[in-house]
């Protein structure tokens, strides 16, 4: 069948499979392309002529603006080319549900495309229903087209759709002794300026940073994403503060960055459910360590971003207090997914690991 | 004038600088295939002909068999080469005094050689003065070519033998937050099987290793170097345990590995001294956070290795114990050298900032 070629015969009336994994290595680049922050997922959305050939491109650029499918449609209209005929090759299953803008599937069956592969199955209870729509119009839908990488650049929104909370990013910048402070409380600055610099260009991504009202306290954080020198990114998180102290009048916090959300609660199911309700798909937790501990403690902790200086203090607030590990068999061990010098500085970027068949979407305690 | 060409110009006297650093660039590799550790630096050597071309190439094989010069003069000859007229290209200045082997500049000097260039000084005050004989010898002696890597290449010997004390590598194994054992003492293992080879590798290179006498009674630990199966490293470092209390009969160090030394003192000072004084010039520590601390606070580390795992564990002893840093300013800040990813775990190396003009050889609290 042609399906298992590699080849792009124009005779063919289905593109062939290689041809179908490059575009679809293009439409997850695309996708990256939209922005990671928002309630939308990020999709990207190739269509190839019946030869393999690129007829037109398009991504999601955020709520508002149309999906990946209808811009790569427009796109190709734009550019006088037909879209009948064509197959579209797609991040994220097109969506069966009037949102902001119609259902992509019906644009792609009123567009008359042949065919269309899809990487990721849409988990959005709402939005669901997109493949079956396009096969009861006689499209053929192939599922799963390089479906790990597609899952990877979803991977926050996937995961707050599922569960309804957000994916949360714990952040810690340590000492190699594992210190985030000082004895004095002071911790500016433990890393250096690329490290950062790179934890700014995380909080440009999120919907949302979390502290404890312990690190409002102490360091009057602005909790703003800021370039290099200084000015803010246009989109500036959610800034939310968990802890029943008051967050200070003169508070940084109070000042120009994103809208400010005091939970006065220890209730962290009720803080991930309260965020995930406000469409909070990506949540970064600067700490301290107390909520930190907290949220180790819950197995609420899908992600760890440690920045690690080559600094030693001897003494201060370590990034975790005590959460119940007596002997070394009971470490919460992550999975490392990354690691990355800055500067003098690494990031060592780990995860759970992935959840299992049947098991809950939040981790055993074996698996933090 | 031919110095400051890249030309093999075969009608040349003198050899081109770029030939002569192409040969010191060898040079530093067949040098890095001598053995790291014995009293003796890694030293290598190429002979070139007149045109740049390598006659004959040599390296230092370890206390007791010739010298690199030696080596390279006697492969010459096993190849039926005249060394008359060549250009040695010596990482290591040429000794001038008699050991376990006769002084190497008069081996030079009586195989006729035309010139000699050297990337590094010998520091070593019964050694040195191998230049000048050259230069008395009617021989031309150009010193400093590529003398950052051949510094590099022997940091550790260089600095035992300018300061009398071995070149003290800090090993620490932690997790995310600092620790190197959980509350009821365990370790074993924070890190994976991929830093524990390669740590394994590093006790294969260095002279000897220190523990302090709290380890030797918690981990019983063999402080052999071991190969991947389990099996020992021809090479085994001296042991060295630090400490009033004695080493258990039955201590895994009274087993199979290198000799056990016993300093029943808390005098690191005197430790490393004694340690200088038995040509040890790499000396690792391998803890635990007593004797870290210890050293930390006598400025008398010069690198450190920080092995970490993607593990918390929210309590347990810290790799460091309080040393005297109250702000962050008073931070003990190292230079990254490398970083590495070993399996889930990543490893750390940085150094105590250079010594600047006039500064003791041991750090300034800041530079630690
Ligand atoms: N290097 C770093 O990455 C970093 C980052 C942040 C902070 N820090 C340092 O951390 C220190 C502050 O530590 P911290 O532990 O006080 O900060 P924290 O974790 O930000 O705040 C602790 C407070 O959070 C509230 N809280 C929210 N949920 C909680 C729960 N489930 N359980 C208990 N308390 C909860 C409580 O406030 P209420 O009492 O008001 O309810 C608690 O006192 C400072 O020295 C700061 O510089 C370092
Ligand atoms: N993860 C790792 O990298 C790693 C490595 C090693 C150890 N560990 C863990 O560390 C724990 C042991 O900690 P520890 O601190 O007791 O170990 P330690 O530093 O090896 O031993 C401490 C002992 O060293 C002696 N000592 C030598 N010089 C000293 C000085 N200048 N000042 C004070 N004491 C000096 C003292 O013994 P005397 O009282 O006999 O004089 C002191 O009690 C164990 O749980 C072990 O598993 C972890």
């Amino acid at each position: 069948m042609d399906h298992t070629e590699t080849g792009r015969r124009s005779d063919a009336r289905t593109v062939g499979v290689q041809a179908v994994e490059d575009a679809m290595r293009r439409a997850l680049e695309l996708a990256a392309e939209g922005p990671a922050h928002g309630p939308n997922p990020r999709v990207g959305c190739v269509l190839l002529d019946p030869a393999g050939r690129t007829v037109a491109e398009g991504f999601h650029r955020g709520a508002g603006t149309p999906h990946a499918e209808a811009a790569a449609l427009a796109a190709a209209r734009a550019a006088g080319a037909d879209p009948r005929g064509t197959t579209a090759v797609v991040t994220l299953e097109p969506c069966a549900h009037h949102g902001r803008t119609g259902p992509c599937a019906d644009a792609l069956i009123e567009a008359g495309v042949a065919a269309v592969h899809v990487a990721v199955a849409d988990p959005n209870p709402v939005a669901t229903g997109g493949a079956d729509r396009l096969r009861a119009a006689g499209i053929e839908v192939t599922t799963g087209t390089l479906a790990e990488e597609g899952e990877e650049l979803l991977r926050p929104w996937l995961h707050a759709v599922r569960t309804g909370r957000p994916w949360v990013t714990l952040k810690l910048a340590t000492s190699l002794d594992g210190r985030v402070a000082a004895p004095d409380g002071t911790s500016r600055w433990i890393t250096g300026s690329a490290a950062r610099a790179h934890a700014h260009r995380v909080r440009a991504q999120v919907d949302a940073i979390a502290v404890g009202s312990g690190t409002v306290l102490t360091d009057d954080p602005s909790l703003t994403a800021r370039t290099l020198d200084g000015g803010l990114f246009e989109h500036q998180p959610l800034r939310v503060v968990v802890g029943t102290r008051a967050v200070p009048d003169g508070a940084r916090l109070r000042g120009p960055g994103g809208p400010l959300l005091h939970l006065p609660t220890h209730d962290l199911d009720e803080v991930l459910r309260t965020l995930g309700e406000r469409e909070v798909r990506h949540l970064l937790v600067e700490g301290g360590p107390t909520l930190a501990t907290a949220l180790l403690a819950a197995y609420a902790v899908d992600e760890l971003h440690a920045y690690v200086a080559p600094v030693l203090l001897g003494a201060g607030a370590s990034a975790v207090a005590p959460f119940g590990v007596t002997t070394i068999g009971e470490a919460a061990r992550l999975a490392t997914r990354s690691v990355t010098r800055l500067g003098d500085d690494v990031l060592l970027v780990a995860r759970r690991a992935p959840t299992q068949n049947g098991r809950p979407a939040r981790p055993t305690k074996e698996e933090i």
